[in-house]
């Protein structure tokens, strides 16, 4: 019976992100997620408290918590600095190919709609970078002039833009390569001097 | 007459940038519109097609043209890349200060819920800083490894995400603070490597 409910509380989440994702949250009913998952709408109502609440479930069913992250992050085989760069492509394929990750990054977009707050990435991401900076300057691999949380806090916005802008502005499909841009462009800033 | 239309069509504008400003695009009506500039809602449909028109008119009122940028980047006293930072906060500034433009990139984040198209400025700021970023190439200022098209594309996407992140993270008063950690991460990366 709780594996029941857990088939049935992934289902509506799944279609509910499809919705989100494609149509946006306003265009999208309780009655289109009871329709697209093939369950009720009452299941909407009694596992999710309704469109708001499957709407935050979505976000942090995987936007909103990166469990990517995880794996990428403490991988200690791999020089700190480049754990980094390899945790922002790893997200950013997220944002393209991932739905529930995708419906979740539209959601946050539309948080001023969402009659519920809307929980974000950033600040996990901040904190992870600023450890990977750290470590990095630690072993020599940044200069040492780089202060890390700050660092950190402007990579992680400068990096959200570049990937939703360059969504809206040209699509997915060349969004690694304009990452790869960015990438050019700040790591000389990261790097030692005399190196 | 024409005076008084002008001025009619110019007190719609201003109270309605802003009440979209503060409360966005889905919260606000044409009554709302009409109650805080003191004309008729008739008013409001007469000279701008309704909200989706006075929306879109506020959008291409600052936001979108950008008449900031012309006099910053016509004058020739000030080197290119100096020119570029510039005008950098200068839209800082427009994004913290001005109603207008503040409205207008609350619509155009707000564009999925407007049924009309939302114009924005990213072509035009590209452009201007490809220009600039050329003739820094050309006087040496920034280094030959540089493409300007390019180095363009991927300064404007991450400069808007670090101005619209920072504004939702931490609100708009450390605006020029974390834009000045934004270029202390970018522009030696532009330098010319011998210098």
């Amino acid at each position: 019976m709780q594996e029941r409910a857990k088939a049935t509380r992934r289902s509506l989440l799944e279609a509910a992100a499809q919705l989100f994702a494609e149509q946006g949250y306003a265009a999208t009913s309780v009655n289109d997620i009871s329709a697209r998952s093939g369950r009720t709408s009452g299941a909407v109502y009694f596992h999710y408290d309704g469109k708001e609440g499957i709407a935050v479930a979505v976000v942090e069913d995987r936007f909103a918590t990166w469990s990517q992250l995880a794996a990428r992050y403490a991988d200690e085989t791999v020089p700190p600095l480049e754990r980094l760069v390899a945790l922002s492509y790893d997200i950013a394929h997220a944002l393209t190919r991932d739905p529930v990750t995708r419906a979740g990054a539209r959601l946050w977009a539309e948080r001023t709609v969402i009659k519920a707050p809307v929980p974000d990435p950033f600040a996990l991401w901040t904190t992870a970078a600023t450890r990977l900076l750290a470590q990095a300057r630690l072993a020599g691999q940044v200069n040492e002039h780089i202060r890390p949380a700050r660092t950190a806090r402007t990579l992680v916005r400068a990096f959200f833009g570049l990937c939703t802008l360059t969504e809206v502005l040209e699509g997915t499909t060349v969004l690694d390569d304009r990452l790869t841009d960015w990438w050019h462009l700040t790591l000389p800033s990261l790097r030692p001097r005399s190196s």
